[in-house]
C-alpha cells in the first residue's frame, strides 16, 4: 500500500481524498491542515492533523499531496516538506515554473526525495499532449483551448468589485476559432478571437449594476482583452445553476509530414464535471509515480515530461501490455 | 546527431525517411532493403545497401528503424536485429505482444541494447492514452473507433477474390455510437454498431459484380461482422480519388471521481492524411528516445508505456519546462 497524505482540505485536497479512497493500492494516512483540526469535517474516514506534525518529518507518508494556492502557498510549502517527503503539488504560474523546479530540486536532492511540480491538466496532461505532439511532428502548430468551464480566479476578481455579493465567471472558446484550427487553416488567433467570457453576478440590493459591468469589462488582464457578457441574477439562481465546477478544453495541434506536405490533425480534449476533483485524480495517479520512483532510487524534482506512463498505474507491466497496448 | 537506418522501403519506410530527414539532430545512415540495392529508388539522399551489410553487425547506426509487416517480418526481423542494434518496430499482433515482447527482451539484454516494439498509433499513441485515462479514472470506460481511413489489410483481402483488379477499404466509425459514447452514456456496442465498412473496387471486364459484392460481404473476420458497402468503380476513379493512406480514429474514455460521481470524457484523436507517414514519423521520434536511454545505459525490451515523453524531444529539459509546460 502507498501511504498518502494531504495537505491542505480545500477543493483541491476533496478532490484527492476522493481519488485516493477509491484507489486500491493506496492508504489515505491523513489530511494535514494549517487550521484547528477539531474544526474540519473531512468525507472519509482519514484522521484530520496539524501542520505541526508534519513539520516533524516524521509521519509514516510515501507521499505528500500538497492542494495549496500557487499565488503564495505552493512556492513556500513545496519546497519546505520537499525536505522531509516526496512530494507533488500543482503549481500553475507558468513564468515562474523554472525557479519552483529550481528550488524543489535543490531540497528534493538533498533529501534524498522526489518532488513533481505542475501537475494536474494544464499544466500536466494538457503539457503532456503539446510534447507529444511536436515531438511526432516538429513542423507543426499547437493550440491550447479552455473551457467551458468556470475560472475561479475570474470569478474571485468579480467578486472583490464593490457591491457584489457572489460571482461565476465561465470562460467560452469561440467556436469559429476551434473550426479554423480543426480544419488545419493555422490562423493566427488574437487573445479576443479564441475566448469570451461570460459572468453571472449576484448585487447587493440598490447597487450600481451599469457601474459594475462596466468595472467588469474594463477590469485589465481579467476582461479587457475578451468579450465579456455580464448576467445579474439571484442568490437562489447562482446557487441552482451555478454551483459545480465544471471544465474542460482542448490541445489542438496541426502539422505536417512527408515530401509532399501531407497535414495531420491531432486533438486532445478534456469534458470535466469537477475540475478539482480531476485534477485530484491526476495528482493521485502521479502521486503513486513518484512513490515508486523514489522506492527505486530517484531524486529530486520532476515534471510530467520525465514519468514514464508505466508508473501511474497499479496494473502490473504484463497485464498493461497484453490488454492496453 | 542520431544515426538511424531504416530497414525495408515500403509505404512505412518511407514515412520514417521523411521523419527522419526533417529531425535537425537525425542522420539518416542508409536504407536497408531484402531486395538488390540497385534497383530500389529512394526520396533522400541516403545510400541504399544490402541487407547483408546489415547483418555483419558492424554498420554505424545508433537505431534500426524496423519497418516490415507484422504477420511474418517483424516476428524473426526484430529479435534478430535486436541482438545487433537498438531497434524499433510497429508490431500490431496484439495477441502476440506477449511473446514478441519476450524474443526482443532477451535479444536486446544480451546485446546491451534496446529494443522498443508495438509503437505507432495504435497500438502506440492510442495505447498510451488508454492508459493515461485509466490511470487516472479507474472507475471508467475506455472505447476505442477507427477511421474514417483506409485499412489496407481489408483492401489486399478484397483484391485476392477473383475478378477484382484493384480495391480500396474505408473503414468508418458510426456516428451515432460516438455521439452515445461522446454523452457519458457508457453504451454496451457490438462490432457491428461501432463501425461501418465502405468498399471501393474495380472489376476485370465481364466480372460477376453480384458474386464478388456477395464474397466480400461474406467474408468471416474480415467483412462479415459489419454493415458493408460496396461500390464498383473504374480503374481512374480509384487513382484519382482513392490514391491516398488517410486515417485516423479517437479514444473516447469516459470515467467517474469523487463521492457524488462526478462524470469526465477525455478524448485523444487523430485525423491523418498519410497513416504511414505518422507512423513513421511517431517511430522516428521513439527511435530518438531509444537511443538516449541506451546511452544511458538502459537495455532490454520496452513499450511506449516505458519511455518518458521528455526523452522524445530534442528540445532541453530546461526549455521544455520553461515553454511547453
Amino acid at each position: 500500500m502507498i501511504k498518502v497524505g494531504i495537505l491542505g482540505y480545500g477543493n483541491l485536497g476533496r478532490g484527492v481524498e476522493a481519488a485516493v479512497t477509491l484507489s486500491e493500492d493506496m492508504e489515505l494516512v491523513a489530511i494535514y491542515t494549517r487550521r484547528d483540526p477539531s474544526t474540519v469535517t473531512v468525507k472519509s474516514n482519514a484522521p484530520v492533523k496539524s501542520t505541526a506534525d508534519l513539520d516533524t518529518g516524521k509521519e509514516d507518508i510515501d507521499v505528500l499531496v500538497i492542494c495549496g494556492g500557487s499565488a503564495t502557498d505552493l512556492p513556500e510549502m513545496t519546497p519546505k516538506y520537499a525536505k522531509l517527503y516526496n512530494v507533488i503539488d500543482s503549481f500553475d504560474t507558468h513564468a515562474r515554473i523554472p525557479e519552483h523546479f529550481a528550488n524543489v530540486d535543490k531540497a528534493s536532492k538533498e533529501a534524498g526525495k522526489l518532488g513533481l511540480i505542475s501537475c494536474g491538466w494544464d499544466p500536466g496532461m494538457f503539457s503532456l499532449n503539446r510534447l507529444y505532439a511536436t515531438s511526432i511532428l516538429p513542423k507543426g502548430q499547437a493550440y491550447t483551448f479552455w473551457g467551458k468551464g468556470v475560472s475561479q480566479g475570474h470569478s474571485d476578481a468579480i467578486r472583490r468589485i464593490e457591491g457584489v455579493v457572489d460571482a461565476r465567471q465561465y470562460t467560452v472558446p469561440v467556436p469559429e476559432a476551434l473550426e479554423r484550427v480543426r480544419n488545419g487553416e493555422n490562423p493566427e488567433l488574437t487573445t479576443r478571437e479564441k475566448h469570451t467570457r461570460e459572468c453571472f453576478v449576484v448585487v447587493e440590493e440598490g447597487a450600481d449594476k451599469a457601474r459594475i459591468e462596466k468595472e467588469i469589462k474594463e477590469m485589465p488582464n481579467y476582461f479587457s482583452d475578451y468579450d465579456t457578457t455580464v448576467n445579474f441574477i439571484s442568490e437562489e439562481e447562482l446557487k441552482k445553476n451555478h454551483s459545480g465546477l465544471p471544465h474542460g478544453g482542448s490541445v489542438i495541434y496541426t502539422g505536417e509530414t512527408g515530401f509532399d506536405g501531407n497535414k495531420h490533425v491531432i486533438e486532445y480534449s478534456l469534458n470535466l464535471d469537477s475540475n478539482p476533483e480531476f485534477t485530484g485524480a491526476v495528482l493521485t495517479a502521479y502521486a503513486r509515480a513518484i512513490s515508486r520512483m523514489n522506492k527505486e532510487g530517484a531524486t529530486g524534482a520532476k515534471t510530467v515530461f520525465d514519468i514514464a506512463p508505466a508508473y501511474l498505474s497499479p496494473i502490473p507491466a504484463e497485464e498493461l501490455r497484453a490488454h492496453f497496448l
